[in-house]
């Protein structure tokens, strides 16, 4: 048994998943200390309550540091081969998206790259990205396949994702997501994809996926809802056949263009819908009387430059759930801090410190459906948490750019990133 | 004598400081190679004829990582006391700025905190800052003065900033700043202010240099010329005082309103003129026409929100030299990390990579007049560089939020960031 003591603010985030404009309930325990056995949470409350009640706990000083729960993030396409350092300096060099194709750029670059890398080599280069992560704060990260695109290849990174939450601290939720792109064998033919995806590649993954994954549940089934990838009706199809055989669903939706995926996650039950930066105010009313979470990824936007980001203050006004999320990838967003994504969601969602902390924790815990398990601080949950540099949660919005975490706690583990 | 070697892109930016759109030019050796002897660097070149040259030198394999010039910051307000989280989560909360300013926040929460602090508790904050900018790259900081806007407060933050240059592994450039605001002592009278700088402090400031500083050079100065300010001919009056007694120069300048400030720098003879966000085509002219460097803080407006950034593409088209900084300050941006600075630029002043890394090196070298002594890697500089911790540079940018320096080396010293 462990007492992590002398806190000067413990964010609990206890409670539950926060709707709407509560978003940004602290449950704060100024003095505080935690109490874990094992890999679990026992206790958490004040210093000298603490203290007196758990007198022969280990105990970890942690010199008047914050604590808060360890970062969710619910949208990342952790495992992919090579980069497109390349393509990010053709697009500022003026180049056209043409030209950038051409010279082998796009969605096709990483795609070709991880068909033509190894189990090892993508473990590898994924690893790498995870560790990053995991030392910025985040102690759970969804990951997606989609890069592969055909039975073997996706097959592979599911293998890959499988192996890294066994062998790496930081802990993997699963996502299938062969509807990311149209393959070049499927070019101009979506809707063969999407019958291949239906009647081959689903069947497949929940074949492969019971002989191997240990009695793990079904992982999250997620398409690219967007004009000239899946159509509305291709999403539901391929949604539907996936609901069928059992996974749980979530969706990419109007990132570029409001096609009513938003509406249509509601609809089928899925667990989130992401992107949503031209989502209408209709279709935000039809997710905020859900259960579906609404997920913001402010990187992409920010790595692309533009100005459009998700319309957060209407989905709180709405009495929508919201959550955040790097949605780490290769061709629009290369960040693995959820940190930075706190930053950005206080200046361009307009969030609090406070809202943006509860959307990377509790609300991001519920977008991959473990609010039961990780996302805040109570007793019987994951004992997983984040040790800050400084007295104060707020320093994570307001200052950004750089490492904010001294200590990451993983299922009642410390490692202490350097000083 | 230590040889680095197997670097897979060594990056010198050899050549002088670099005008207009010649920024950018790499001085990029494939499969390099530096060689240092103490402090400095004694050569640098291809792999296999720097082994062979200096058969005994001490080894150190860098394993197909990249190398680039240390980073140099020209513009910080590194020495202070406090912060003004509070005040961040207010304007969020959408407080207005006068509330704050109720709230005690502004630059007079600063300026109480900081003449309210101790040498030690000033360089105990300054320290930590300094320390993350290390290692995230900074290896020259300019750290200016100007949240005392009285002598001893201000003399206070020189000898940090003396002490902090001693004693930590970063190397500081001072700057006075006591034209940094008007102080509440002379409330709605800036002529007064502007009087007692030029008559009292500025002679008080060179006194006390030169019996404190151990025969350094004097340091500049710098005036925030800004409408409700320091209007412009004040801001004359302080610089050409400033000027008289030998001091050199720098300017904050268009940061907000468009007052002509950049055209002054170049008048003057200044170092650098700073923010140049509404800087007129008409005054970017004269400034290119000059040796005054252009300081774009891309932080700035970022760290506030804001659309508008310094208009870099036309600096260059004019010619001018253009550095890149961080502005780090508790008010509008906490952020030490010139990586992240160079993220920024790619997206919002549109810089290739290149030229981000040209204008955070050579040009931010210029930008405080250390041009012939750091910022690139050339035989007889000091031994100043950064061991990424991957082989393409133009990940510096591409891929942003964390820490891409594996190793730095400050004056020949290694100074390995955590894994």
């Amino acid at each position: 048994m462990k007492i992590f003591h002398n806190i000067s603010q413990l964010i609990t985030l206890a409670g539950g998943p926060q709707r709407g404009l509560q978003l940004g309930r602290l449950g704060m325990i100024e003095q505080g200390a935690v109490v874990c056995e094992g890999e679990n949470i026992l206790a958490a409350g004040g210093n000298e309550e603490m203290l007196e009640r758990y007198p022969d706990a280990e105990r970890v000083d942690l010199h008047g540091r914050a604590v808060v729960p360890g970062f969710v993030d619910p949208h990342t396409h952790l495992i992919w081969a090579g980069d497109r350092a390349n393509e990010f300096e053709m697009r500022l060099q003026g180049k056209s998206y043409m030209e950038i194709m051409a010279a082998g750029g796009g969605i096709l670059a990483t795609l070709t790259a991880t068909r033509n890398a190894s189990l090892e080599q993508l473990m590898e280069e994924a690893r790498s990205r995870g560790d990053t992560a995991f030392s910025y704060g985040t102690t759970t990260i969804e990951a997606k396949t989609g890069y592969g695109l055909d039975i073997e290849t996706e097959l592979r990174q599911l293998e890959a994702i499988l192996e890294l939450d066994r062998t790496a601290p930081i802990e993997i939720v699963p996502t299938y997501m062969g509807a990311h792109a149209i393959p070049p064998e499927y070019k101009g033919n979506p809707a063969g994809y999407t019958r291949f995806l239906c009647e081959e590649a689903l069947p497949a993954t929940k074949q492969w996926w019971l002989e191997h994954a240990s009695g793990r549940p079904l992982p999250f089934v997620d398409v690219f809802c967007e004009a000239g990838v899946f159509e509305i009706e291709e999403t539901r199809e391929i949604l539907s056949a996936a609901k069928a055989l059992g996974f749980p669903l979530k969706l990419h939706a109007d990132e570029f263009e409001n096609l009513g995926g938003a509406s249509l996650a509601a609809e089928l039950g899925a667990v989130s819908a992401d992107h949503l930066v031209k989502t209408s105010l209709k279709d935000i009313a039809r997710l905020a009387a859900s259960e579906t979470v609404a997920v913001s990824l402010p990187g992409t936007p920010f790595g692309l430059a533009q100005q459009e980001y998700t319309p957060a203050k209407e989905i709180l006004a709405a009495d929508g759930y919201l959550a955040l999320a790097t949605d780490l990838n290769p061709g629009t967003t290369w960040n693995e801090s959820m940190q930075f994504i706190q930053a950005l969601a206080c200046r361009y969602l307009k969030l609090t410190p406070a809202q943006a902390l509860a959307a990377s924790t509790i609300n991001a815990a519920k977008a991959v459906a473990l609010e039961h398990t990780v996302g805040s601080i109570e007793p019987g949950k994951q004992a997983d948490f984040l040790v800050l540099t400084t007295p104060d949660y707020r320093n994570l919005s307001y200052r950004y750019g750089t490492n904010q975490v001294a200590i990451v706690v993983k299922k009642g583990d410390l490692y202490p990133n350097a000083d």
